[in-house]
């Protein structure tokens, strides 16, 4: 049955009230000074109201915003009343549920989106499923994240998922396939399906590129491995030698230019290209989707919330895929250097040594989280909180 | 269990055998003379391997291919003995299943599309299904298909399921939208939701507005109805007072520019649309794509296969559904006069009499189905063949 609650809404809603709420939004908005605006705050609002109780991270996850910006909009929300937190996430309060109903006119509570593939579209199918499960094993092996270079695991379901889609659209059997920077690992499943013509990843990490080595020897496949830095043109040799490559780039307008343009350089004039990208605000997109576009690509397909990550609550975050196909490709580079988000927007990270508890800054004297040790011995840190440098 | 058939293949080829698949499949592709080339005759043989006996109508709906063209590469496959029709469809020979496994590479037959939501990633509950089933008692009585303007009509399990999209988007309630032209009917599960602050329709065609206006009264139901030739601007009274607009418009690139320009008059700065359109070949989706870019909007997320159309075998098709977002919304109008494909590309159908059988032709001296009458004194047809004037 459902439910339609608010129905006293419609026509009833007093005109001062109308008046205050839309006043409120307003200041919401431009209180948490965020890009997207009223409609951010919006989002986050129908959010509550259909899954609340809800967390922090899941808010961040449906409404495809940045956790921080949750998390001061959410904080900003609850000093209005609008909502408030208890132990199992975030509620709306009396005044918030009337925000919602008479200003918002929302009243039905259900999602819609498939909980069969999580909205994906796709299934992993047994032999997909065995693939998740070996994959699994090798990702606990992996080296720290190194966020200088924006680094940042996708889950072994998320890796699994990208080829089950190259494989559902005829882009993975008897292919060549190039990974341009696969900190992700999506190599790994990829090699796992034996249904590649070939495979082989660019990367700049020796750490990665070790790690999939090992896994080669052990798993009996064949992954070709590059050291090499982006920054530069690919080695002649895998020149215009791929159908299909796939990236999870910086996420930043340099870096996707740079990351893409190399992946031009193995495709050669015509290709597939699966770019996996953070739901930026709209102008910032925009100016992807014109550098996509000036590159020759179409965007043939693109799904929201495709790629998760692992990591703590503070980067817990959600990205999309999109499948690209190219004809008269023509690689556009723009900046090499401001490629990383650091270089752009610099960031302190904040780390807490697993060992003793105390809490580290990284980012300024030491630059990354692996030069740490702690004072007691420790070498395992977690991180807890993220801040931008203001210039 | 995994089914890996043609595990032999892999090395086992001869060096002239596959020289030999390789100027077969040139050969084909020039023959079909199509614009996607070789990338489509893999994309047909592989979706026969997975799913044969398959119908061309499904291998023109999972290929993404405009049936003719399917239809077209069919014949010249059958020629070369890659395939064979059976009664239940077509299925590769022997020398296909070579040439699929040996030469491309394919073992694996199995669809990961996730067969509960189709791969649209969102389902109807039981409220959405009860919509649909209204929807479609009035889905019936649509008068028939005007085609020299590009009428089309969508199933009711299509126009429900973009309302459901909406909802599940945070696009339907609360929300005034305007559906930019309205042959498919989207309008009707919109009202049926209760959910819009306001439903507004502008169509040319006055038999579709009756019929809306007709459903609203008999519903109880209110959505805005105004007969408008969108060469020319809105009305001043739609301009800027809509949050979200609908369109799936002439599949021609000025087409979607007017339509979409039309769609901006009634969103202002900023907004959202939902954009049904065909899956084109690289060449023209990607001045369509600059086209979007340039009026500011950002594709946040495309679906392919989301719609599908009512008629006969040979215009049933599938076109895939985007939703865009613009922030800094400009107008961006091309020729105002040829925006319907017949202006462009002109065809002449041929409609058979459902009464007598008699063949007509329609296009050149007749311009429409709807002003032909048999001798017989006929007046239903159906389309029967559809050919393009060679110019």
């Amino acid at each position: 049955m459902m439910k339609i609650i608010g129905k006293m809404g419609k026509g009833k809603i007093y005109r001062d009230e109308k008046a205050k709420f839309s006043i409120l939004l307003d200041s919401v908005a431009k209180k948490a000074d965020i890009a997207e605006g009223k409609r951010a705050v919006e989002d986050i609002i129908r959010v509550i109201y259909r899954h609340q109780p809800i967390s922090t991270k899941k808010i961040a996850q449906k409404t495809r915003l940045p956790l921080p910006i949750v998390a001061k909009v959410r904080t900003i929300l609850e000093r209005e009343r609008i909502l408030k937190r208890t132990e199992r996430g975030a509620e709306l309060t009396e005044l918030g549920i009337e925000f919602a109903e008479n200003f918002l006119k929302l009243k039905y509570k259900k999602s819609l989106t498939c909980s069969v593939c999580n909205g994906r579209g796709i299934v992993l199918d047994e032999f997909f499923e065995d693939i998740l499960n070996r994959v699994k094993v090798w990702a606990k092996k992996r080296p720290l994240a190194n966020t200088t270079i924006d680094q940042s695991f996708a889950t072994p379901e998320t890796s699994t998922y990208r080829v089950a889609l190259m494989y559902e659209r005829g882009d993975l059997e008897g292919k060549r396939i190039l990974f341009v920077g696969d900190d992700d690992l999506t190599s790994l499943p990829a090699a796992l399906t034996n249904m590649a013509e070939e495979i082989a990843v660019v990367d700049i990490d020796e750490r990665i590129l070790k790690l999939i080595e090992k896994f080669s020897q052990k798993e009996g496949v064949k992954i070709r491995t590059i050291k090499h830095n982006l920054r530069n043109p690919l080695p002649d040799d895998l020149k215009e030698s791929f159908d299909v490559i796939s990236t999870d780039p910086p996420y930043t307008v340099n870096g996707l230019k740079l990351f893409l343009s190399r992946g031009i350089e193995a495709l050669g004039k015509e290709g597939i290209a699966y770019l996996s990208y953070s739901h930026k605000p709209i102008d910032e997109w925009l100016s992807i989707q014109k550098a996509i576009t000036n590159m020759g690509f179409v965007i043939s397909e693109l799904i929201p919330n495709f790629n998760y990550y692992e990591g703590s609550e503070i980067i817990a975050n959600t990205t999309f895929i999109a499948r690209l196909i190219g004809r008269d490709l023509k690689a556009e580079i723009g900046d090499t250097e401001k490629i990383y988000t650091g270089l752009v927007k610099p960031v302190i990270r904040y780390y807490k040594c697993l060992k003793c508890g105390k809490i580290h800054k990284v980012g300024e004297e030491v630059k990354k989280v692996e030069d740490l040790v702690c004072e007691c011995g420790g070498k395992k840190f977690k991180m807890v909180k993220r801040e931008k440098i203001k210039e």
